[in-house]
């Protein structure tokens, strides 16, 4: 058996480094229409390209003035202006004019004519014919929405790396803008290793590579496009053939299993003989299997194939290194800082990830850590248990009460979530 | 001009309590493979059909031994045991047993062979020939994940209501099940009403209704199926008309506009026509002029055209509603605690919808409530400030550093928070 390949565990800070310094950053975009940008990150900060809005305009349905007109009015004292016409949303009328004694009638959002300079709501007055009775006096500018007041020309709006909500896109529209930049998902080709999982498939047995949905369902959540390359053998040689062919069509690839020190686990031996291991094997506990490759200058991430080592592999190797090459860098995964409820510390010499549970309390948020092992693949609960984790570096003890920061498992974690 | 249709403001209370006394729950649900059920809602407990594990099974890779035969073992003066096979996962071998001084290699996930009652790590051990010597001396069940420690057969494993996060698909198929049972997306139908859309539109003004993708998007990130049915004309008889040929293929229908109280607001009129207007005015503000009405047992909801007003009805009155109809009540938006930065008071008698935008400090969350006015269409930046809103009852002021809830826009909105 030719077991000469070396497995070191490399310490997870050093690691991960030399793996973001092997990949340049090489982000994609696309322009989308604003209709389909829903959840896409923005890939470049929109301006505004005027003032918004581009006419003072009136805050409410009602009567453009020129507030000096009302002085003193009240509802036992009304002051009687005359109606001169009247303004619809984006129905500007041309000549109108208020001048002395006038009113003008208009909707909310209508530009105010020429010599008005405040809007009376519509129930602060009463009609009478070609007249109105104002019953309030209105100051400069009452009412009204000033040119450039809820932006200025050349404002950033949304910033590059923000993803795109339900009030960004119409943001977007109003600004004039139909199609966005955004950034290209990275396409992942996922396939799983292992000879026991080939076993469960000819048994037919359904999904018998169950993890694969960990990491496909997590970084399509995270922005990538992920495709089921099914099952290897434990082969190194069937190994290399295949990534060597699937590295031309995906933009990475991630193997789960076959990454341990077991006898039948061969991945690193496969993988150098088409590439170059970066790291295979670091101090992060679970996921000290994980490892980062690179082949025709693409990552290849060889996932653990436990589900809590697999999980580790996921938030702290692939998501980081993702976020690198293909979004310029910005954070993937939510972070929230929460109240320790109970003491955890870092295994000896190891980077801990400790999967923990999020609950709101009367004075904010509080993170139980999850002491059951999670290493064991069978132990599937806890990650169902988790919203989040924390990573531990080595050394380090946390006591309760102590805030402490928590990355989110995936952004669908929030949907969990009740204040009370 | 047909103005006889009268608009009165309930107590905003008062008024969705009405309406959600109007529609009874009707959930419908679907059975969706789980490889497609990412994001979905569970719509019944999922529970453990067996013991998980089934079996004793090894943590780690290693040797399956009886702990006892250890006893003393250390570095320097290691214990010898016997090879006696190899157990590889999901591979058990039959008849394989582990008498006094035997030792069974096998892979993590494993099931011991009878006789076995702890696991020694690979890496403690050292392999010579048909015997192993054992570097360190292990306890009763060490390295063994006990038959039913992640869970008990009957144990509820994910609730009902809950979305399926990654990690809830593997614990599904782990738990045998293929497919999943979920709540039906109910279909809501959009229309924007408004001449001045229609100009817009005729001017090929390109996304002329651009409020559409705010009620749109947020109804599709809390579960719904949206669809644009265009603009309608502010005319009573054509939306009567309208509504009562479209409300057969929607599970309910959404007008943008046309519902205010100006002049050229017809929609409650043309309600009245077909059904039941159960509430249109609140006093909810911005929001005042929602409305919701029922037509062939179906809601319909008036939406105010504008922004800040179209928000609060949607997150305030829309959802609890299709919630309610539709999710058998389970709240679909998230909601967390904050502690205020700055004062904040209810409008006179009205439910105040202000927007708040969150940031993370070192003590936890903090909302600044968002004092610029909400009500015009054109404040769109406002929103895209904002993470989320809280409803501040009629006579309430809250003071800087009360804790307060928050409840998100969207569920998107966790997306762009960072913790530091």
């Amino acid at each position: 058996m030719p077991l000469e390949y070396k497995f070191k565990a490399r310490p997870y800070d050093e690691a991960l480094k030399s793996a973001l310094q092997a990949f340049p950053q090489k982000a994609a975009y696309e322009l989308v229409p604003v209709s389909e940008a829903l959840g896409r990150r923005i890939a470049e900060d929109a301006y505004a390209s005027f003032d918004m809005p581009g006419k003072n305009i009136a805050f409410y349905d009602g009567y453009a003035v020129r507030h000096e007109d009302t002085r003193g009015a009240t509802v036992s004292n009304p002051v009687k202006l005359r109606l001169v016409g009247s303004v619809l949303k984006d129905g500007e009328e041309v000549g109108l004019r208020v001048g002395k004694g006038d009113a003008v009638y208009l909707s909310a959002n209508s530009p105010l004519p020429e010599g008005a300079d405040a809007v009376v709501r519509e129930e602060l007055t009463l009609r009478q014919g070609d007249y109105i009775l104002v019953k309030k006096e209105v100051e400069l500018y009452e009412d009204v929405v000033l040119r450039g007041e809820d932006a200025r020309k050349r404002d950033i709006l949304i910033s590059r790396g923000s993803v795109i909500r339900p009030q960004d896109q119409v943001l977007l529209i109003e600004t004039g803008l139909t199609r966005v930049k955004v950034y290209r998902e990275p396409t992942i080709g996922i396939v799983s290793v292992g000879d026991e999982l080939l076993e469960r498939f000819e048994k037919e047995i359904p999904y018998p590579d169950s993890y694969f949905f960990l990491i496909s369902s997590t970084l399509r959540l995270i922005g990538c496009r992920t495709a089921s390359l099914g099952i290897l053998r434990d082969d190194p040689d069937e190994m290399a053939g295949f990534i060597s062919k699937n590295i031309n069509y995906y933009d990475a690839l991630a193997l789960i299993g076959g990454a341990a020190r077991g006898v039948k686990d061969y991945t690193g031996i496969g993988i150098e003989k088409i590439g170059e291991v970066i790291f295979h094997g670091t101090t992060l506990s679970p996921g000290k299997v994980s490892g980062v490759c690179k082949v025709d200058g693409k990552p290849v991430f060889l996932v653990p194939g436990h589900i809590g080592s697999a999980t580790s592999c996921i938030c702290n190797i692939i998501i980081p290194i993702i976020s690198k090459i293909y979004y310029d860098g910005v954070e993937l995964l939510p972070r929230v800082l929460a109240k320790l409820t109970t003491p955890v510390e870092a295994r000896p010499g190891s980077y801990t990830f400790r999967t923990v549970s999020l609950e709101w309390h009367n004075d904010g948020l509080r993170a139980t850590p999850h002491l059951k092992r999670l290493g064991g693949s069978t132990l599937i609960t806890i990650l169902s248990k988790a919203g989040g984790f924390i990573l531990i570096p080595p050394g380090v003890k946390l006591s309760p009460g102590k805030m402490v920061e928590v990355t989110f498992l995936n952004p669908l974690e929030v949907l969990s979530w009740r204040s009370t």
